[in-house]
């Protein structure tokens, strides 16, 4: 389906160093670009953006765009990008002669809500519109919203202004050409250029259904405060992932976020990080085996701070759209040598310490258990999805791991830390191959 | 889409031990569970079984096995089982009222012929045999067969004493009703009451459609000589694996295959047999760190030993329709302890005669280096499955491991094996990373 995104206007609100609001960087990706991605993961590639202000720019910006994404975008040029936006929905007319998609370069969403829009059957002289009905949603900014009069699965009215309303305007449209007449309509009668007044004509006819999207993820990002917003939101989006175990959730995590908030502003890559909280766990292993108990330490504060970092090469990833089947792969990979190193650190320090053989065979227990848990997660995951849904298990995993082995560090206990994780390690692999053969 | 199986013979050659002949075992499992199995394979579920000769048996023997398998299966009584096998087919008669499958008893076949047959499309007075046009065949006896004329696909005649023929009957049918008008015809007209004979009236009618099979297996077990021809080609196909190793291919699964045709004799289940070879690799392991050349020889000897023995767990598998995803999965989780335990034994043994760090720390590179390279394993197969096409490439698996550390007991030369499969290992990980990051 082809998606109209309007982006014609200034926005003056969000000018600034000398970035026009399509332009301007949400945790290091442009409005625009996040907008045309989301679109994107709903399914879509076939994109008309209409340009105005600072228009070279942005079609510059949106040619080296579609070569990145692999997607058709379709310049539409709107000169009179200070009058109102039907008028930028109007210049679009020649390409459109069936259903369309119709954004707003402005308004971010959950892509989920394009997904139910273009399945919605729509009929030759409709339109559709995604309404928010959790009209206490604390992402929507009341003063600036357009409200919408629902009745029945249909918009009765629409209008800034309305005094009765029980739904707001999330600026996502399922369109037919019939909206360029309304526009028309609307402009001729009316003297009404909007989008909205074109939409009010169709309203008022009884031909605009209503996509309820119930509090779903959208925003509309037009001052500062909202370019705010929108970031806080993104990032603590990060945070509900439900295969976090209690360390990632309580400790790692919420540092993690802080810290890509900061790399998304930097031109580094997702695998680039993977590699820096590698090289922090070897270097940390390296202390461990020097021996003596300030280096144990600053090693165990070394990779703990890489296990801190190792959840930004996901959430960068996430945020900049940079998502691949390779970077997850390889994080694991680096993940697990990261793993037998340190605990090969561990057991050097430990066994400098006390020269036994108890010492070594704890230390390889704690090596192939930890190994073990990785192996077997896949399989048993896969097992247990169906399963989680009514509350979170705990997860024995590498944030676990990981803080057993600062813990050793700090209160200088390294042969305890290793005889833990080799009990905690391979009774679970052990948990979980029972576990696998009851199902089979 | 129904199944009618004609198993009421006696079978006199093969009627061995008491066993009549569908109760015959072929390497553990009778010759009419076989058959069953394979028409499971080939996606059916809805069985009639014509039994006969010792009909209570084997009947007894079907309702246990429709338990097992979670099939259904309906007994058809022919107590006229002396007679032609048309007869058996005849009283099919009222269970069969749309197009259905006919396989003889006795036949072994590859389940991919059935789901050809199946997708063939019939009209309803037709009906398509399986016909195999190799007859050079080495499988096939001669002597023994219902040769085949065909003409433009399709049979003009058919009878075990044509003097011209250019194919075989492999006893696989997609019929529809009309074959039971035929074989009364047959009777009354030519008083021929064989299959063969209703096969051939609607052969001379052109109604007899072929599937030409080229030479994939069927087999027709109907005396002792068949039947030790049946059990070493199934042994045969076992040591078709793409993915074995060179050792695996040259010396493991050589030996692994003779041990399990023993095996199947057995009720020794496969996670079993994946148990067995475990614990051998513990005790070789244990040898190793006794200390001094003879244990490190036996424990060698004894790894080796575990290595072949588990190849026998997926032969008895295959073998016995007993293939799991647990099953496989369970032996992958043990190999991997199993290789951790040998190599940390071996470390263990080194340590002892070289005891200085150098020594750990490539004993330890070595567990490490098997290990990721297992956990690269699916990652890197999936993205090659396309590119092994042409030739087999040289695949560094387990099998290389586990004798490597074979020679490395032989030759008293444990820490050069440790340093061999360190490096080895580590190389082909990172060798797999850097080509799956071209890839991505």
């Amino acid at each position: 389906m082809k998606c109209l995104i309007i982006a014609a206007g200034k926005g003056s609100r969000l000018c600034r160093k000398g970035n026009c609001k399509p332009l301007v960087p949400i945790l290091g990706v442009p409005l625009l670009e996040r907008v045309i991605r989301c679109a994107i993961q709903g399914e879509n590639d076939d994109f008309y953006v209409v340009s105005g202000y600072q228009g070279d720019r942005v079609r510059h910006f949106l040619d080296d765009l579609a070569r990145r994404c692999r997607v058709k975008i379709t310049h539409i040029i709107n000169d009179d990008w200070e009058l109102d936006n039907g008028l930028s929905v109007l210049k679009a007319r020649e390409y459109l002669d069936g259903p369309f998609l119709l954004l707003m370069g402005d308004h971010l969403f959950d892509p989920a809500i394009l997904r139910d829009l273009t399945r919605r059957p729509i009929g030759e002289g409709e339109i559709t519109l995604a309404v928010d009905s959790y009209t206490t949603n604390s992402l929507i900014d009341m003063d600036d919203v357009t409200r919408v009069q629902l009745e029945n699965g249909k918009v009765r009215d629409i209008g800034k202004g309305l005094a009765s309303f029980n739904g707001v305007d999330a600026g996502i449209f399922l369109c037919t050409p019939v909206l360029f007449e309304a526009l028309e309509r609307s402009a001729a009668i009316h003297g009404d250029t909007s989008l909205s007044g074109g939409v009010r004509c169709l309203a008022t006819a009884g031909k605009v259904k209503a996509l309820d999207i119930q509090g779903r993820f959208w925003l509309d990002v037009d001052d500062p405060k909202a370019l705010e917003k929108a970031e806080r939101v993104l990032l603590e989006r990060l945070r509900d992932k439900p295969n976090d175990g209690p360390v990632s959730r309580y400790l790692n995590r919420p540092l993690s976020v802080r810290i890509s908030r900061q790399l998304t502003r930097l031109a580094i890559s997702p695998n680039q990080i993977s590699l820096v909280s590698f090289l922090f766990s070897l270097l940390a292993a390296g202390l461990f085996a020097v021996g003596g108990y300030p280096a144990l330490l600053a090693g165990g504060v070394l990779a703990q701070v890489a296990s801190i970092i190792d959840g930004c090469d996901g959430e960068v990833a996430r945020l900049k759209f940079r998502e691949s089947d390779f970077g997850g792969w390889f994080d694991a990979v680096l993940d697990r040598y990261a793993d037998a190193f340190l605990l090969f650190g561990l057991t050097w320090h430990a066994y400098g310490a006390r020269a036994d053989g108890i010492t070594l065979l704890i230390g390889f227990l704690a090596i192939i258990g930890s190994f073990m848990l990785s192996y077997t997660a896949d399989k048993y995951d896969s097992l247990m999805r169906g399963r989680i849904a009514g509350g979170r298990r705990l997860r024995v995993g590498r944030d676990i791991r990981v803080f057993l082995i600062f813990l050793g560090a700090l209160f200088n206990q390294p042969f305890g830390a290793l005889a833990v994780i080799a009990v905690l390690m391979n009774t679970e692999t052990v948990r979980r191959v029972i576990v696998c053969r009851g199902k089979k």
